[in-house]
């Protein structure tokens, strides 16, 4: 293969590139190591030294190829910036082969404790740690509630996506990421028109 | 065997008493059609006939052991019927086997899509359905806004679960239930202590 000299980070990137694109054109159906080898020409032997499982891989190409859809605003506008990341994930999810391969790994993470403990490590508690950030500096700024728990936001916005990808009454649409957001700042209460009249 | 004369009924009811116990004792696992066989009496040709599939029998049997413990309240106070009936989900799936047997049902359902056909016509829409119905309810007492979609309530609050019980970065807690519901009823929104001072 005469790649002995190119650096292990390059040829590393190339073959996640490869698998990001098999796992996103095709699901996890066809993703092996075999045909990531083939895409990629690096060999099954290097493969199996870097990734423990097909699962791993297929985790991190996953990570790979949708981390810079997944960026996270910072406009100031907690509500705005909430709303611009979901929509995105929804758009992700919901209108390429993402939500499907999302739903197998961890579908498979349910009997597979290793792949469950890589796909939180890799991905789930990295994501819930920027979303975090982001309310933990609304709340810095007047427009969350201090005593809200930054954890409850992410599991009642991505949460109630990753509900309908895996559990599919209902579609995972941008027109739901944007109500999930509404709903959840403005709250379930009724507010009365005139809030001085309120006798509650 | 000698149970031609006994109703189907009650033999079915048995099978599925029977498999639940199995079931929330050692998960999914050991359970077969042959461990159900031996453990209700009834043959397995007559489980075959009835079940298509363990994952078919498996989502009865759960459905039908966890169904009293699920039990929607209606008290005419929607925070705390909701606050109520999530704590008897929460307490559920954190303490007992439930959660990592409904884990594996949906994990199972990613990659079959008979199984996720009818987990969602047995299981989640029927259980989705008792929810709406009950904010509907709180809707038309006025505890909830009008422009809210009931079907949203649902996935910020089971959804949000859910996404602790299959992404386990957090655990499915009672404390957890009943802040879901805070949250949600409140809104992430800071509310001035003087609202008739608010010139927003």
């Amino acid at each position: 293969m005469a790649r002995g000299r190119r650096p292990a980070a390059e040829v590393r990137s190339e073959v996640l590139d490869a698998a990001g694109e098999l796992l996103l054109e095709g699901g996890m159906g066809g993703f092996t190591f075999e045909s990531v080898s083939a895409a990629s020409g690096a060999s099954r032997t290097t493969l199996h030294k870097w990734w423990p499982s097909k699962g791993a891989l297929a985790l991190e190409a996953y990570f790979h190829a949708v981390e810079q859809q997944l960026a996270f605003p910072d406009t100031g506008d907690i509500a705005a910036d909430l709303t611009t990341q979901l929509r995105a994930f929804a758009r992700l999810v919901g209108t390429t082969r993402a939500g499907q391969v999302i739903g197998e790994l961890i579908g498979q993470a349910q009997s597979d404790p290793d792949l469950s403990a890589a796909f939180r490590a890799t991905y789930s508690r990295p994501r819930r740690d920027l979303a975090i950030e982001a309310v933990v500096r609304a709340q810095g700024r007047g427009q969350v509630r201090e005593d809200v728990d930054p954890e409850i936001v992410v599991d009642q916005l991505w949460g109630a996506c990753y509900h309908r990808l895996l559990i599919p009454d209902l579609p995972v649409t941008e027109e739901f990421a944007t109500a999930l957001v509404d709903t959840l700042v403005r709250g379930l209460r009724p507010v009365s028109t005139n809030p001085c009249l309120d006798t509650e």
